[in-house]
């Protein structure tokens, strides 16, 4: 996978283990707007707090630098001042501005991040840029991850192919300590960075923001967006809703696409189910009931038992905080109807809807019948390897 | 464990199951007051909707008839008729006015309870009466649990020696299907209804409501508590607030022994921990931190691999939506502090600490260093055990 004007590189730089590449570059030979949404974690990273800064104060970019193996959270001052004097040694070798380079960081949280691990692999990281490197970032970012996770897509803006592609690491903790979800998008779309940002703040709440693996949210998430302009579309600014819509159909599909390639690699996963509220007063009353089940203890560990056990999902629905009548409630699994009106519709559907739950990605639908508005979430299942993976002392 | 002038029996009733006693009935030969808290859910089980609505009406109760098996929840219109049938069928047999006798259910959802079951035993149950059967009606109330919870503390109102007893079944599922909690409080004071439902709301708080086993809640959860005034103590009420307190001390001590005994048999629990949040602005405050670190999958997966995670602790702390500063807070495991002002302390500090996950209970505190509020909430870890309980097929 490449796009035109950005380059990539990954080295062995031995930020916390010996042996894979855990430091990567994405850098684009042009200035780009850029966007970014962060964790809403009070506990924040060194890396996020200064891309959050730098993306207010500039809105563009140049370069990204990514590294596993540590997160610098939870480091304080000292951890503030290693990521920047990563950002100035990156600079002075790419001979970009300080401010254009955007820093993250997935690992271990408490632990000062190896500065000497980066001071004696930038030079290295530099000179290995190719355009053929995606793959290679898209790897050293990967931590309990078992596949690398990558998406693209093409849409038309007037006469122009514009290309939007993504990577993303899962909701995998390291070695094992940190649940971080990290998405870096590329575009080589021409687009005002106003409409950039807000696209990509609306869809990541449709898509990142509606995942779950295990309810936790990390101190380092992050989903940056870059823009460098290299197809010549027209401008996609307020002016053109046709082609704000086009882009935004284009990037809401890169999203969903690497999110659900999250929750399918999601720690012990076997399932992945999408959760859909449907009937609902407002989207807002939907995603909470939604968010409610998706994240049920008890109702991931029946979907790992191939359990069609939709009281579960009830009480789950009904601690949620959002008014519902219990007894208008109908339940779906696939296309089988489980439960109408809030009652049991018999062993035989039961029976059909567990046929259902063993297959590795099927929906739950929920129908309020109470309004229009819907959400879907996206889950896996709780499975016995979700609690070993935790469970192993970091070493 | 006997109290005068109750009387206890349960029996074989093969509501669901055959073999085990799976009725139960507390009766006491006077009218008692009565007070009850009762699940938050919005999907209501039918006995607690009568019982709601009967202590609300009279409180006032001399029966208590609960069933394991089946939670009679999501049961319709016919799930609250066989409700009522029950209740008449033991009034009459009693001979006591039905809008006495409280009603109370744990076990599968969305099945209908097994009235025959009922009708075929209730005069036995009835004859079977005796003040030794206290520990007959704490295992017939058991599902997962795998011990019965009992408790028992006495006081002194003025002259006279006051009795508080107890039992529980834990937030353990049926066969799988649901965590209910159930508590069945007595005592022999002679007290004012008002000041027993305040005393029994406001120590609920503290201690049954500040457990969590999976962060679930039941739609059959209920704590009831009678008085029945055997104890010919001058009245507890408004008027003295040195028995107020004796009262209220005795009763907050056998609701947080019995809250603890769930917490312990939790399931697949292998330790007890109790979360302490301290220096916070509000108890409100610290007890919404302490929740999302009591229930955060990551931290109890950590805690069953005895791991002293502080990154995960830190970072719940940060999703819980109260504003506190990262940077002040300190932690500790029993008494060994591990981080202070938001930093590690190091590895011996570390180490030290994990000697203190390794017992069976220990404490969690985190000082925010903010205020002088504080919470503690009491949690269990989360097991492999856990997850194989949970995803195995109701059967």
């Amino acid at each position: 996978m490449n796009i035109e004007g950005f380059l990539f590189a990954a080295v062995e730089a031995g930020v916390r283990y010996p042996d894979r590449k855990d430091i990567g570059l994405i850098y684009s030979e042009l200035p780009c707007v850029a966007a970014g949404v962060f964790t809403s974690n009070q506990v924040i990273a060194a890396p996020v707090v200064i891309d959050k800064k730098r993306l207010e104060q500039h809105q563009a970019a140049q370069a990204v630098i990514v590294n596993s193996g540590c997160a610098n959270a939870c480091t304080g001052e000292q951890g503030m001042q290693t990521a920047l004097r990563i950002s100035k040694l990156l600079s002075q070798e790419l001979g970009v501005e300080d401010e254009m380079m955007l820093l993250s960081s997935t690992g271990v949280i408490g632990e000062q991040l190896n500065l000497a691990a980066f001071e004696s692999n930038v030079k290295n990281l530099v000179s290995c840029l190719s355009p053929d490197g995606f793959e290679d970032v898209a790897k050293a970012i990967m931590t309990t991850d078992t596949v690398h996770k990558m998406s693209e897509t093409k849409i038309r803006i007037g006469e122009k192919d514009v290309r939007i592609v993504g990577m993303a690491k899962g909701a995998g903790m390291i070695m094992p300590n940190m649940a971080t979800m990290l998405a870096f998008i590329l575009t080589d779309a021409v687009i005002a960075q106003p409409i950039l940002q807000n696209m990509l703040s609306t869809e990541n709440e449709k898509t990142f923001n509606r995942i779950t693996v295990d309810g936790d949210t990390s101190t380092n998430d992050m989903v940056l967006l870059l823009a460098n302009g290299k197809a010549g579309n027209a401008e996609i600014d307020h002016r053109n809703k046709e082609y704000q819509q086009s882009f935004q159909e284009g990037l809401a599909w890169v999203l969903k696409d690497l999110a659900l390639q999250i929750v399918r690699d999601g720690e012990g996963a076997t399932k992945t189910i999408t959760i859909k509220i449907k009937g609902a007063r407002s989207e807002d009353e939907a995603e909470k009931i939604g968010r409610t089940v998706a994240t049920s203890s008890l109702v991931k560990t029946a979907f790992f038992g191939e359990d069609a056990n939709w009281g579960r999902i009830l009480a789950a629905m009904g601690r949620s905080g959002v008014n519902f009548s219990p007894d208008k409630v109908d339940l779906y699994f696939g296309d089988v109807q489980l439960v109408q009106n809030g009652l049991a519709l018999g062993a035989a559907a039961e029976k059909s809807a567990s046929e259902v739950l063993k297959e590795k990605e099927f929906s739950l639908t929920a129908d309020l019948k109470l309004g229009k508005a819907d959400a879907e979430l996206y889950t896996s299942d709780f499975s016995i390897d979700y609690v070993k993976i935790n469970a192993d002392y970091r070493s």
